[in-house]
């Protein structure tokens, strides 16, 4: 219900975005420190999510599997950089069926350990490769500073985890993923994401080597929302992945592990909406479509449900809500459904039956000028239509607005300038000494270098020594 | 793969069983004691049940989300029943983050508990009700004795969550999904189970009555496959889940809650399954058609390849696999495909090419008796009415298996004997004495009185006291 107003996007970003979580009941708090529960219409967004990530992994030949939510704490132990990173964040069984147990089990944070563990069993010889799985898990890490979806104590997300032959295969499968992802990002959630590679700091515990796709919030903030990790032999050392090669020979496999998670909700929530609340991409959105009918009496009534029917069956092909709750009025739903983000909002009365058409507003231009009257010849057409120019309309906007807050500052004084409200792309040398002290001094952290970035010659924003690549700077979630 | 030969059903059904999963790669043990992997051919199994109840869900009005994995040792303490009934088989989070915790978590054995919660502060006035909620998750219980699917620590399953405003109405919901329940057992899986009422013995834990699907084994054990529960006003009055009513008064809320898991795919394993491994029913199989290219040289594999892909072209509304796996012989793969349970298989070599037919087995029928020949033209009418006919005889076949197995025995030592190899359905008193001496002496229990029984007349089958309903009584997994 959206009784008391939201705030506003410019005065109080950080509480529009989590108010306007709870009003437009996409998610809720948990009893349990940190934790959420996705409700049904945040569930439901999350559930065309999977269908788009889905449908991409099994056309480039992934199968989805399910490995255990508990793990020996064992087998984090088993590779160094792995534990050490995840430690800190661990939530552990100790206690099972009413006893003690023997060895602690760890809530997976992530399935590497264990899925190579399995991945041992079953390859046994270069024809057992590549193995291609996914898994839609919830995890569990117990971070200290919790945020509705873009991070929380127990989260849900696809994790694919495969095996090679070879280096080479291992590396065009991390790429190929982090492409996958892109597609996805830009063509169903209208975010124009930057894929590019992760700093040693920044890539993941264990990995050789960490993709990442970064998108800019509407506060400007960067939003890691997809990683993509060439793994290299690391984890197969560790857990044992050997295979017969084709001269037979034992070698050990080569992994790669990947994921996008319910963060990514937030990444649609912060790149769409505005003051009056959630802009989804049509594509993505639970209801794509409300019909809001408006009588003042029963034989009004009558007649506007009749054709609410007849629109209904027309625009079957689409994700299509009435909205035929009691004691509501008209105005009172349109802010309800303005506030949810609905791409298209359908009204019809007396008057539209009389005339046959219906009135349509499109949710992300305001007011008259997003008003339309579609005849209904030809609805279900005009309306995919309004629908795909309202896809494209969203990714252009946001692209513009990250095209425009993105700087290439001259020196480290204009550097911390833009970076308040921008993403800074900067000449860095590599050396963790300098992004540690931009960190230290600016809040910044670097995001990632961009794929297909042609080697140049400059000099690094915080020392001055040469640098080859630019890499993104920016705050981030 | 199929080297070493699987154990006959008729000679260990049990081993026939375990080894039949491992062998069709449906599942694999865990390195966690009584834990799972849900390899990628029982997940694509798993997913299609999925696909099948949650369309039949979302038709009924209900919705999906997500409730959190932990909850609170408190909350499982507010019912009584419940926190006896599940104390025993907790697993408990400790450590959170490397500290000890305040309050130990429970890894959810089920989610009344969360799920009341939640549902106390969304619901206001009778203007929320009904709420329809389901989530698809995985839950944990510390058994003891675990068998791959049928009783693993962790499992898979829907669980829906309902409350109502009327006893009335929540009674017509959980008789309305125990009717859902059955119809997709029997029409998606030719599971003919039996839907009825649970003993107070055998009910859930702070349940008020609960409905059950059985099914027969083909080792005549019955499997509860699926259950319904009315949870009267427990759960509401230990969770304050309170409403305005019509007359604005407060109300305690009327809630239900029913699932099905992924011991389902052990029903369709041990009522379909022969010798030979699994028969799958075209409706959930992963793969419905498997094609095996049949050929010599590359000349013949020119030709034979070009027709398997007209094959696919022409099924393509079917789940269909093309087997051109390499160094494989026909026969070793006719016998792999066959223990999968692949409802029908396509073969083609250089004579179907030359005749421009294809050489179709089924797979619930062996041998020549099974084998047609099917031309090219109007190939996918004909296959899905093998595929259809297939189905329709799986379910034939199950139901004469289990009705002739269902005994009505007339005095307790017939009782004793017929139990054996087979069900009783006999005079129960209603009381647990009898109940519990019946268990003792036979290891059979009370499965369910079958709905719509009318009452007679008759005599306990144990204490010869007057009885008015038949109830099943069967040892069970």
């Amino acid at each position: 219900m959206a009784e008391d107003r939201l705030p506003k996007q410019s005065e109080n970003f950080s509480e529009w975005y989590n108010q306007l979580i709870l009003k437009s009941e996409l998610a809720d708090y948990a009893p349990v420190r940190g934790c959420m529960v996705v409700r049904p219409y945040g569930w439901a967004l999350w559930e065309n999510i999977q269908k788009a990530l889905d449908t991409r992994f099994k056309k480039t030949g992934h199968v989805n599997a399910a490995f255990p939510l508990l793990i020996p704490m064992s087998f984090l132990e088993k590779e160094k950089e792995h534990v050490e990173g995840f430690a800190p964040e661990l939530a552990i069984v100790t206690i099972g069926g009413g006893e003690k147990l023997e060895e602690p089990l760890v809530v997976r944070p992530t399935s590497e350990t264990i899925i190579g563990y399995m991945y041992s069993k079953w390859i046994k010889s270069y024809r057992d490769l590549p193995i291609l799985i996914n898994q839609w898990a919830n995890v569990v890490r117990w971070e200290m500073r919790t945020r509705l979806f873009l991070r929380t104590l127990e989260f849900y997300w696809q994790e694919g985890h495969t095996a090679h032959e070879t280096a080479q295969e291992a590396e065009d499968e991390t790429l190929k993923i982090l492409n996958l992802y892109t597609d996805f990002a830009i063509n169903e959630a209208a975010v124009p994401v930057i894929p590019g590679i992760k700093s040693d700091a920044e890539k993941f515990a264990g990995a050789q080597r960490s993709y990442t796709i970064e998108a800019m919030m509407l506060d400007t903030k960067a939003l890691q929302s997809g990683t993509s990790h060439n793994l290299g032999q690391n984890f197969a050392k560790a857990f044992d992945i050997q295979y017969l090669d084709r001269n037979n020979e034992q070698q050990y496999a080569w992994t790669t592990s990947w994921g996008v998670s319910t963060r990514f909700v937030g990444a649609i929530i912060m790149t769409h909406g505005d003051d009056q609340g959630l802009i989804l991409p049509p594509k993505l959105a639970p209801s794509q479509i409300v019909i809001v009918p408006i009588f003042r009496n029963d034989e009004e009534k009558e007649k506007v449900m009749t054709m609410v029917g007849e629109v209904e069956n027309a625009l079957n092909q689409f994700r299509i809500k009435v909205d035929n709750r009691e004691n509501l009025t008209p105005g009172f739903k349109f802010n309800d459904w303005e506030m949810r983000g609905v791409p298209l909002r359908i009204e019809i009365g007396p008057k539209d039956v009389a005339n046959q058409n219906v009135v349509v507003s499109q949710r992300d231009i305001p007011g008259k000028a997003g008003k339309l009257f579609l005849p209904m010849v030809d609805l279900a057409k005009n309306i995919e239509k309004l629908l795909n120019d309202l896809q494209d309309r969203l990714l252009k906007k946001a692209t513009e607005f990250r095209d425009s807050h993105i700087f290439e500052p001259k020196n480290f004084n204009e550097f911390k300038e833009v970076i308040v409200n921008g993403w800074a792309y900067s000449y860095w040398c590599g050396d963790a000494s300098c992004e540690n002290s931009i960190k230290d001094e600016t809040k910044a952290t670097t995001r990632c270098r961009p794929l297909g970035q042609e080697k140049t010659s400059g000099t690094c924003i915080y020392c001055g020594k040469p640098a080859d690549y630019k890499t993104y700077f920016a705050r981030s979630y």
